[in-house]
């Protein structure tokens, strides 16, 4: 689905389903009845029903678990933001295909699907330093790209990237959005030095200044500093609420990727859940900044949805409680008085 | 393996194996070639490092996964310390047997094995506000239990424990280890209401003050204040570590159960990881005292290994990436400058 412009992008993001509160309080009402001290389980008994709540089923499933991770290239590594090559972006591609990446691992043991989707990696986006990253036409392609990518009928996506420089978009598209500076949202990615954090520092400083005169506009901010990859992680998350399809997010790029979602609209990232929190700098403070409380907490910074995955097992385990476990009345297990 | 008295017990605890540390080395440099960004995996290349330590294979294995549940009774329930009547102790042992608890679930979920354990149900211990909970032989009796279930050629061990009124038990216990009163360590549990937050609190205070005169001795401390559950806990914790088996441990009372081997010896729990922190108040304080880092906090508090069990995954995750990612130079990938 193409939107014919930000404008109708915009007013798809502020009309967005309220989910089904009723598949939620039935989960609840069952959880209440197992053979378990209750609220024992925590939070996986949140965790069902968040996904009953969007899947709109009092009992719902982790059949179809889908992984989508989205790469694009970024002008802004012409400013040393990164000590990896931006060829490497198709390389990695390759080796997702050819099943070599972390990634491929992590999907194998969630149960999941996987699929990879490069955005114009031969075009680079603009360095944002020194233009917007993006014309409209090519973020509301890039949006488009990962609408069409959810599929009806999923169960659960992961969304992740891949895309050398994207920390440094990432980070200035946080700053963009929450506010803050280079010092506050740019951190060490792949692995850059001391010189080369200043650089992504700079790279973001220099990018909010340029486009400060849009930011206030969240579509704006996403085109003018984001990148194509994060454009596609938008529109994924945007479908995904449309078709009912909870979402787990990863980690820094893609929780600022989805951020302006949450900005548009009250509740509007209400069906994502972060995966985890990154060791990247900036994720903690874009975790807080959106309210979002993260499952693991592993010093993870990898991308590729690797954390979204990771965390598939713990809903699998959730679900796996909520299907199977007897009642009070079916164990003959005597309840608290 | 039945020791022949406390002494006996304690040189095994005090002569524990280091582990296979060049194993651990062979892991990190493998992780090192991997098409990742170094360190980017965060914990779980720390993981997959601890299991090759504790294993002693440089290619570390979790083909046998065991959940080892064990369930005892305790006489301190005398002191209304669980809105749960003791006999709930045995229906959620036929509960496990039918396949009707959470733990069932998780251990699909894990692909793991479970076998549960009562000891001596009908035969609670003793009430530790009036007497020791147990003698000397039906402690060693507890612990050969425990230590006779672990199988040798298990890849990991998760241990867990069920039984009313136990977390009143490992609360006297962690306090006896660790210095400080009820207060400090006695929480809700099951879901105890004021008053019976006050009485476990309590039975504590009562229970330190009547056997404060054997509290330095790590092993008086447990058999006096623990439980049969507990006592196998720490009985299979040492089994492990003799046969080369990495520990997931789970909640407030396993943990404390399993305590005394890292006061008694240097590093004698640095072959078990805590699986995660229960919201049971006294398990971050135990953790902290422990210098352990749970991998989950996911505000569970049903023991049962339930914990543990979940946490499998994550390890399965980390060594899939391990094993099955390809090097930089085998995707043709281009590494950092």
């Amino acid at each position: 689905m193409r939107f014919a412009s930000l404008d109708a992008l915009r007013a798809a993001c502020l009309h967005l389903l309220p989910g089904d509160e009723a598949a939620a309080a039935a989960v609840m009402r069952r959880q209440g009845g197992l053979t378990k001290p209750l609220g024992s389980l925590g939070r996986l008994e949140a965790l069902v029903a968040w996904l009953a709540w969007w899947q709109g089923r009092a009992m719902p499933r982790l059949d179809r678990v889908e992984v989508l991770v989205f790469a694009g290239n970024h002008g802004v590594v012409a400013q040393s933001v990164s000590p990896y090559p931006a060829a490497v972006t198709a390389q990695m591609v390759a080796n997702f295909a050819a099943g070599g990446a972390a990634i491929n691992q992590l999907v194998r043991n969630a149960g999941a699907g996987l699929r990879v989707i490069g955005l114009a990696l031969d075009t680079p986006t603009a360095d944002l330093t020194l233009a917007p990253a993006m014309t409209e036409a090519e973020f509301l392609t890039a949006v488009a790209v990962g609408h069409d990518a959810v599929r009806p009928g999923t169960d659960l996506l992961c969304l992740g990237e891949m895309g050398i420089g994207n920390t440094t978009v990432a980070a200035a598209l946080a700053a963009g959005l929450f506010g803050g500076d280079g010092a506050d949202w740019a951190g060490r990615g792949t692995g850059v030095d001391d010189a080369g954090l200043d650089r992504k520092r700079r790279a973001v400083d220099a990018g909010l200044a340029r486009h400060a005169a849009v930011l206030p506009d969240r579509l704006l901010a996403a085109s003018h500093l984001g990148g194509r990859e994060l454009a596609a992680i938008l529109g994924a998350a945007l479908a995904a609420r449309r078709l009912g399809v909870p979402v787990l997010l990863d980690g820094f790029v893609c929780t600022a990727a989805a951020a302006p979602l949450a900005l548009l609209a009250p509740g509007g990232l209400d069906h994502a859940m972060l995966a985890h929190v990154s060791a990247e700098a900036g994720h903690r403070r874009l975790a807080a900044a959106l309210s979002m409380a993260p499952l693991l907490d592993l010093g993870m910074r990898l991308g590729e949805a690797s954390g979204a995955a990771l965390a598939v097992p713990l809903l699998r385990g959730a679900l796996a409680c909520h299907v199977g476990m007897a009642s009070f009345d079916e164990a003959g297990v005597t309840d608290r008085a």
